[in-house]
């Protein structure tokens, strides 16, 4: 299944996307519950009062498409340096802020974005010029908790995804250096655009699945998802070991190689760069990069 | 203005408490916006509809006191090592994760906490003990934000902060250690005791305000808020730069010396020990330790 969350006649949806991928069908929601976007249909599935599709189709060229989840009830969990080639790069470009010098971590590094910088597909990234000279991108695979836990154990792990959309976890190099702990670097404004659309688990093969990073059609990262350090299953355990997990969290997996701070020399995103990231069941990721000071 | 956020009959409320700490005038909010607590009234003062207490007045004794944001909005922000002198133990007893030697961090250090591990006053903190061999207390003065803002400048910080509560920055040493970034240290269940109530801005003179802890009984952390490293003004100008903050942002300005950590050798919490944080105008936080494994 693969689903949108959109707006359509100045109002929220959250429908089902066709095979062929031309046409929504809506679940029937009330206005305030669309808003959540995902997480009404989340919310709904966990509470075990599934939430059903209308007859009704709206083409999918008709609706603004907006995040899965437009904003979600908390931080955005991510992971850090999580494939090896970019713990390398960035170590080996002296922009590693946790003290590694390009070895694999013992314990997964994980971090978390404010939930209010999310954006959707084709909204712009903010460049503060004041804040940072040196703004960075990160295309990842984002989990979609579908299932509240606690304590849950690898083998259990994958019945509490629900699924995966796609996270740029926008980064301000020289911010995260300046502050030790990375969360103001990684949570200014707009430093999160997920989407476009969000599929159920059954749509991704985690042991081989490409994500692609282009920054103004140029190739800058590719990997695939079966070179995590530490695999889904790894990250829900150590999470939920004392943190109660529940439906519509985000945990972004981690960047491959290719990163701006990892290219020599280092190249930054500037005033209207074209970021694109993407994986072939979810679609591609589209944002402007537009300067203020 | 003292607030309060309680449950009576079963019921979640918000009110003024007297000034001889008595009773309490309720708010006139409904039922669900009264279990925002102290949120629902920054909502409403900025949104310039202001709520009103009601006539009748209940008897504190009477009420079970909540935290005064009982599910902020998104993450608690928490500034680290902002006291000198708990930089210093924390560095010569080894604990210090940021890299540092003891000297004074030369820009703030900025984290979180998950929203959902907020607790009141008397609500157990847990300690899993298949999680941490290392859990400790932190007291700390914490801004609660009123009016919205971004790019807020130093001298117009003050005017943004509505006013204050007590926190209990509750850690595990060894898991901020292991994951490098402190997240998971920082928001395992329970771990953010806050209250027990709140007081607006003008009841504390931040040049001179004493905060103390206790364990069982025993006087560990004393310091004053003219020690801050980095002032209130000064957090709130270097967040809001590139973040927007809103109403029922809370910010966690650092603890002074005197952690478990930082004692020689280090004393981390136990099953049935008790942890006070006191500021007299806020009063004390009370948290009893309950472990599980």
């Amino acid at each position: 299944m693969k689903v949108v969350t959109y707006e359509y006649h100045g109002a929220v949806g959250v429908g089902v996307l066709s095979k062929d991928g031309s046409y929504i069908n809506p679940f029937s929601l009330s206005a305030e519950t669309s808003a959540l976007g995902l997480l009404a249909i989340l919310e709904a599935d966990a509470a075990e009062v599934p939430l059903k599709t209308m007859e009704e189709s709206i083409p999918l060229r008709e609706v603004k498409v907006l995040a899965p989840i437009p904003r979600p009830r908390r931080n955005i969990i991510c992971v850090g340096k999580n494939y090896f080639a970019h713990v390398k790069e960035i170590a080996d470009q002296g922009f590693d802020t946790t003290g590694g010098r390009g070895e694999a971590p013992e314990f997964p590094i994980i971090f978390s974005k404010l939930p209010d910088c999310v954006i959707g597909n084709e909204d712009d990234i903010i460049h503060n010029t004041a804040v940072t000279s040196q703004l960075d991108y990160e295309a990842e695979l984002a989990v979609i908790v579908g299932l509240p836990g606690r304590g849950v154990k690898k083998s259990d792990a994958m019945n509490h995804v629900w699924g995966y959309t796609l996270i740029n976890d926008v980064s301000a190099r020289d911010v995260q250096a300046r502050h030790k702990q990375w969360l103001l670097g990684k949570s200014q404004d707009t430093f999160c655009p997920m989407g476009p659309i969000a599929v159920s688990r059954d749509l991704i093969d985690l042991s081989n699945t490409e994500i692609k990073c282009w920054v103004n059609g140029e190739l800058r990262q590719t990997g695939n998802t079966a070179s995590m350090i530490f695999d889904i299953p790894t990250l829900i355990e150590t999470i939920s070991a004392g943190i109660s997990l529940y439906p519509g969290d985000i945990i972004a997996t981690g960047t491959p190689a290719g990163v701006g701070a990892g290219l020599e020399p280092p190249q930054f995103l500037r005033h209207n760069d074209l970021v694109e990231i993407q994986i072939s069941e979810i679609g591609t990721l589209r944002n402007k990069v537009k300067a203020i000071s």
